[in-house]
């Protein structure tokens, strides 16, 4: 629940699944909700909780200070709110629409030449986390617009609400860049489930340790960064030809119990090309610079 | 350091670096040592520590009901123990070689044939580590065997020490999967760091959210278990076509900023294939499916 000085009235246009989430949550939280949406009867259960149906766009705009958009596109965005761009001048405009860095950097000096400010958001929660401690709400723009609402927005995420800084990208690219982490974790793990199931292992039996183990991988993270930024690779645990030996085992085993083998083919053909560039006696932080180079 | 029942009398094959760890933890701990090279001088300090330097394998396996061999491959294991393979009759032999799970169930069978117990073992610690709470080895074979000796096991990891079963394939299998895991999250980091560092983020500044991210999918990991296990893959958070719409961002600002796209470009491919079989309303757990198929 938001403090009393913090209940300012908000502006939401977009009721999908996650707009519905998101409203809920301000109403909960006791702001004076003013909804638009394209269907006007998506608002029938934010009625309900209090919240108004705007008449149009603009008189949406005209309640609040602060107005969220939470749309299918950026190109929605621009839809709705260009032929009313005037309206939003001197108030907040936060975009939690699902989106690309250029599409938010466009996005921003768009809002520059109408006069307002501009944050743009990534929500990283299905509808249903929203408002709880497992919510992640990342923030990249104005860091005086986000220090104003920023209670507001603690409203959909108490614990996960995270401004990166001035650049309006950087909610996109933190969200895509820690999306692919899930992903590289998901299918190493799902990689793993696969192989020890070829000797009976169930995957419920196999998880605790996958789980454990990435816990552990956390010091390697944090050793590696430090590493990355400073442009030298001392291998204070292991090398890269190391790590290329057990990587043939991987492999080895994956195509001898007959299943999937795409991801150890990649990990070994990165790190093969990271020896031949001499790096082969350095730690895996090293391999930054294959990541760091356009594939072919 | 283990209690006084368990100091039971311990011999070592093979001196290398990991060898040397071993050997060390073992001492330290009181174990009367007896130790084998190939090449002699690597024992100097070892014996400087109070271990016995043995004048042939076979007065080396004498010394000792536990005999724990660790050399550079299991043809070198071979080599060594098969012209002695008569002496280890009645005794534990401890394989800590590195290698796959199929040079392990064919070391057992040999086991087996010449009349001793056979326990493989994978060490996923650097030597550094051996002996302390961060270390982690990890054994399959006789469960009989592995309780006999636990508590010496644990002189190398005393948290770390996990016994997965009858089947000696079973540690090399854990070992490579859970190292496909660690690569799945060390290089899905750095290619987020890769992207990030294009919009002039630090990696030491990317790693503490990537951790904390990290820890968060944890728990889809404990999830999809269950659903692997019963082979129903209910999309409670989100699903796999929901991911591909994400993966596709993912790709794009890879290429936009320049740099490698291999992960995004294989991630998006398995979803398209599972997709393209039907799975685009199941969780991602579904994608189990296409990790047990062989890769083309």
């Amino acid at each position: 629940m938001a403090s009393g000085d913090d209940v300012v009235p908000v502006t939401l246009i977009g009721l999908g699944v996650m707009g519905q989430a998101l409203a809920t949550a301000l109403v909960e939280a006791g702001h004076p909700l003013t909804v638009w949406n394209r269907s006007p009867d998506k608002a029938t259960e934010v009625i309900r909780r209090g919240g108004r149906l705007a008449s149009s766009v603009a008189d949406a705009i005209d309640a609040s200070d602060l107005v969220i958009i939470c749309v299918s596109g950026y190109d929605v965005v621009r839809a709705i709110l260009d032929p009313v761009a005037e309206s939003l001048k001197g108030k907040v405009l936060l975009n939690l629409t699902s989106g690309d860095s250029t599409a938010a950097r466009d996005a921003a000096r768009w809002a520059n030449k109408n006069g307002f400010e501009y944050l743009d958001g990534a929500i990283m929660a299905i509808p249903r986390v929203v408002g709880t401690e497992h919510a992640v709400f990342l923030y990249g723009g104005s860091a005086a617009a986000f220090t104003k609402i920023e209670n507001t927005l603690k409203t959909f995420a108490p614990v996960g609400t995270t401004h990166f800084g001035e650049d309006h990208g950087l909610a996109s690219l933190y969200d895509v860049a820690l999306l692919g982490i899930m992903w590289g974790f998901l299918n190493s793990f799902l990689h793993g489930a696969a192989l020890l199931e070829t000797a009976g292992v169930k995957a419920a039996v196999f998880a605790p340790y996958a789980n454990q183990w990435i816990g552990a991988c956390t010091a390697f993270v944090a050793s590696y960064a430090d590493q990355i930024d400073e442009g030298v690779y001392p291998a204070l645990d292991a090398t890269i030809n190391t790590h290329l030996a057990t990587m043939v085992h991987l492999r080895h085993e994956s195509t001898a119990a007959g299943i999937n083998a795409e991801l150890p083919v990649l990990f070994k053909s990165m790190a093969d090309r990271a020896i031949a560039e001499g790096h082969g006696e350095d730690s895996y932080a090293a391999m930054i610079k294959q990541f760091r180079r356009a594939s072919a």
